[in-house]
């Protein structure tokens, strides 16, 4: 078995570097030791039993480098045991995926040569040093005030208060490279190297780069449906009814077959077994001492009355607030565009013509920098409700943004939909809308992080190589780049923005076919600049385990209801049908809402209807869980026989608990 | 400890008889021989280590009593094991909930009197006697036509194949009394025993019980809402729509506190955190020989796609031939209306005003008489689907049914809701619909089998004595009496009977308030009826863990989702509402289907937030959880250490593998 960092750097430090940690470079001298010293210290002594050397960066001459960075790793014994720790699932060598043990490692797959990828090798380191507990230490030694809890984690601790600056994963160069040929430098028609990316970056981003993918796969058809009708501008035909129609079906659709897509890929990758580990508090959680109800160990504990005062009377009032104004600034654009109209109409020129366009653009720059402010003004309260787990807080995250993206961007097309009815507007107004935010968002998400990244890098080469001449040494180079590259915040933005996209195509893409078509464009280069960031403008993050997408698929679903319902209604708008009830309006409506209830209903039975895991994940699954019992009932078995032998034979020996095992 | 059951009849049995098993009179005897000695067998063996005694009838002159009676017990130190094969949860000295182990016995709360119910001693005997699997026999000895396979269930094999005419648990007379008097038989306004009724007759049961209770008590608002309302016929005020609101809102509360309620029993009981076992294939599975994917071994397996032809070219459509003949039977209904309405138009006097009710009544008798019809052809066609699993086909058979009964039972009022808009006739058609199906089913369900079983009781007690004169042997006479009584069949019926009584409530009640008065008197009396029928009438039946009420839960949503769309378009055909739109009937029904919108989204998003389970059993659950977690990671740590101990210990000894326990 091989890890696959270099050891060449052996004279800086003598094994496979893995995680970096760098401290607060005013740390207390016996703050650090004790730190290395629990980490480097046995496990069964409490400590985390891995290797860590320091880096020293030489002095330069405007400004003094942070002495105390740090490089982790860890022998491949440690690692397997850890990977035993974490409960990694590996492919058994039947073919199935089980948990993998350190007794029986011999036994799977591939055991001999790249068992472990370097994500999960860190992944591991990481969850070793985060699993690092207080033991009798009352306090961090030299910070009297950083108080400790025994059984509570040192890591997340020294992080939340500012004496642990960061701790990330390094890049392998070599597989980097490798991975970012095969994924986004050669231009190519094929699938994206999920496995490659999930070996390299965990599955939590594999299965973003998976649904992105299965997104605009899914998203082609539409596209292709939708050229013509755009080419041909066949509006007298029933154009609306069928697209809307075939909307329907393909949002419904889409979602249930992602869900067995993404348990195919999960299971794959041994996630969709592995059992949920025992959820730490946050970094950032705070409180008085009290005693954890579950543990019954002493930890800072938090009222959830007080943080329900605080989720309803500051944040919802808050976001209430935010969506008073967003509703304010759509009508300001509503008062331009009618004054653009106004001047067109006065004065119909190719100039003017394209005056019709600026509030749009306008409107969807001023919405794109709302939801960016907003997005911190989230962040700031949902840390500030002060929740205990991770999740909690993420969900009330998602769903404060959610809420107000999706009001934000959507509104005002429901407006000039239902309100207005005017469906030249709509088109217009989405198309702006669509082509407009994609071009910022590209900007803002790749482009812009690149151009300061390369300078930055420029910077840092520089000076290194001022530094120390030829005598190169890649690591401390290495370190010393990526110590000062943006941190990856995970893939809530780039969900977020899927998220708008597939509302602006199921909502509204029957109004303008080519939304799909712009879609489909925009993503394809979204999966090169997001494999672009990834692998060079960001920090390499740790890999997160991922069973799906999460709190996601709920999104997308909401978000396919709200298609159901507004398809129906813009089907009850269009001409077409309105001709065939010339006579009453109530009969029309009473039919669609009739059409949209058996609608909604047929899409509840599919969902239940369709299995969420493939049948023969099912049965691997089945199985795995038949043959643990059968395992468990075995060893009962054997542990009553081995009992029963052990009293035997200390009773055949006269007492004396001396036993023979052969 | 002891076990409930009176050790009186010790010249009959030498030890507590728990329950019957009665093969065919016609076995063979080589057959009887090889299942007496695999049930007594030791367990190391393959045995099921119980205590079976036969019983022998005295002979009649008119009939040869059947010959092969079993009565089946057990030691306490077997049934203990068996606690904790089947997993009871049980209270902990620290008043949690936890899986009951025999090494910690003693740390259980209780231990020493009264430990196992009946009801528990009975249900370990009948696992045991289900998991007593076929070792090498390759037929039952005696007859070689009866295949038996490795590893599958000797017992189902034979009661499959007609040689076990059936297994049942006694009844304990002591408790049985002391149960029945706290039930019904004293008259009180305090809620049912249902602790007790857990411990006699199983989870399952109680948690009906629980559920006709918990219905009734959250009924007795609506009934008392609804009596002033009939009383003073306030017809010419806004009566529908507060009814209407006050309907959705009770009725999606009702099932989320339901859920919690339901929980907290569960937990309480011990149910809620067991786990799920294996499913064992249903007694009636059959199939050419095949392996099971799951577990690898050679069992009967049938194609599911033969069984999706089944279902879809034969099940589906003969369900909707019985519709169609369901609605034909409605129109038939239509017409005997109309008929009768005509007659009374021409001649109005007492006697046919009087005839104006008998269509209804007949149709409703038709209407329960076809849903029993239904009922038996519906479990016909589901056995013949040929089910794997008893849950897959229960999910088959309640679907079916529900179906049905739904169409059939509310369709009539739908369209006189809906298509004729009669509010006066959907009052009347409902009100004799209810009544007459509430008496039918009384009587039905109790009366009917009471008398039947009284009947039968006498003819038993009449020949006994007259067999045996005044020597009395209470247990043979026990025996065979409640050999001949009917067999419950579970809860289906009666969580039937409920659904529909609930889909009467919630859908049409504000248009006839007295419903929910009607259905608290029927569910006062059916708690009396349902008492007595499971205390007299029937077998007892075998304990059932359950958690929850299953799929009736989701039936039940169901149904108030259904409710929703209903009072909402009642809100919107009510004079009151409509005199608020004079003009565009468009305006009207545009807001009604806005708010039934708003309402639906309301009632998911109430659905999603209140949690299934209390606080506090969740924190109890979680430290299950956690603690389980701990002595797992504790139990490893020990185990590593036991083996670095035996080899240093080993190593030490030069060889020889002599290590000392202390």
């Amino acid at each position: 078995m091989q890890l696959g960092l270099s050891v060449s750097d052996s004279d800086v430090s003598s094994f496979t570097p893995l995680v970096v940690l760098e401290l607060a470079d005013d740390t207390k001298a016996e703050a650090i030791t004790w730190l290395l010293n629990r980490i480097r210290d046995k496990q069964q002594n409490g400590g985390a039993e891995l290797l860590v050397n320091q880096l020293l960066f030489p002095a330069q001459d405007d400004q003094k480098p942070n002495p105390n960075v740090f490089v982790v790793g860890s022998t491949l014994q440690r690692l397997l045991n850890g990977a035993e720790d974490v409960g990694l699932f590996k492919e058994f060598q039947d073919g199935t995926m089980r948990g993998f043990t350190y007794a029986n490692r011999e036994s799977f797959n591939d055991f001999n040569e790249g068992f472990l990828s370097d994500a999960e090798c860190q992944y591991i380191i990481k969850h070793e040093l985060d699993t690092l507990r207080a033991k009798n230490e009352e306090h961090v030694p030299g910070y009297p005030k950083l108080k400790l809890y025994p059984g509570k984690s040192v890591v997340r601790r020294l992080q939340s208060k500012g004496v642990l600056n960061q701790y990330f994963p390094l890049h392998n160069k070599e597989d980097l490279k490798r991975l970012s040929f095969s994924w986004y430098k050669k231009f190519k028609l094929s699938f994206q190297p999920l496995d490659d990316i999930r070996h390299y970056f965990g599955e939590g981003l594999a299965l973003y780069f998976g649904f992105l993918e299965y997104f605009t796969f899914a998203l082609v058809p539409m596209a292709l449906i939708g050229i013509p009708y755009y080419l041909f501008d066949w509006e007298d035909y029933d154009k609306y009814v069928l697209f809307a129609v075939f909307n329907l079906v393909w949002s419904t659709v889409f979602l249930e077959v992602w869900k067995r897509c993404s348990a195919t890929l999960a299971y794959g990758w041994g996630t969709l077994s592995r059992k949920k580990a025992f959820e730490e508090p946050r970094a950032g959680f705070h409180g008085a001492l009290g005693f954890n109800p579950v543990t019954g160990r002493e930890e800072p504990v938090y009222p959830s009355s007080k943080r329900q005062l605080r989720i309803y009377l500051v944040s919802v009032p808050f976001v209430l607030l935010c969506l008073y104004l967003s509703f304010y600034v759509m009508m300001v654009y509503f008062d331009m565009e009618f004054w653009a109209i106004n001047i067109y109409n006065e004065d119909p020129s190719i100039a003017t013509s394209i005056l019709l366009f600026v509030p749009s653009i306008i409107y969807a720059v001023v919405i794109e920098i709302m939801n960016l402010l907003y997005r911190f003004a989230a962040e700031f309260l949902t840390d500030w409700e002060n929740h205990r787990l991770e999740s909690s807080f993420q969900n009330h995250l998602v769903l404060k943004v959610l809420v107000f993206n999706f009001v934000n961007c959507f509104a005002s097309l429901f407006y000039i939909a239902f309100v207005m009815q005017d469906m030249v507007l709509l088109r217009q107004s989405l198309a702006t809308l669509l082509i407009t935010s994609q071009i910022l968002n590209q900007v803002m998400e790749a482009f812009l992080p690149y151009w300061l990244q390369r300078r930055r890098n420029k910077k840092v080469h520089k000076r290194m190589r001022r530094l120390m001449g030829d005598k190169e040494l890649p690591l401390l180079g290495q370190v010393k780049l990526e110590t000062e590259m943006n941190t990856y915040l995970g893939t809530f933005d780039d969900y977020l923005e899927q998220f708008l996209l597939f509302g602006y195509v199921s909502l509204f893409s029957c109004v303008y076919p080519l939304a799909a078509v712009l879609v489909v464009l925009n993503n394809i280069t979204e999966v090169y600049s997001d494999a672009f960031k990834m692998c060079h403008v960001f920090k390499r993050p740790f890999s997160e385990p991922a069973t799906n997408i999460g709190v996601w698929q709920l999104a997308f679903e909401t978000m396919s209801i709200i298609a159901v319902v507004t398809n129906c209604a813009l089907i009850g708008l269009s001409p077409q049908v309105k001709a065939y009830f010339p006579e009453s309006d109530t009969q029309l409506i009473l039919i669609v809402v009739a059409i949209e209830h058996v609608l909604l209903a047929f899409k509840f039975i599919l969902a239940f209807v369709i299995p969420d895991v493939p049948k023969h994940i099912q049965v691997n699954l089945a199985k795995l869980e038949f043959d643990s019992l059968e395992a468990f009932k075995k060893r009962v078995s054997t542990h009553l026989y081995m009992c029963t032998y052990l009293s035997h034979a200390n009773r055949k020996c006269g007492g004396s608990p001396e036993i023979r095992l052969s």
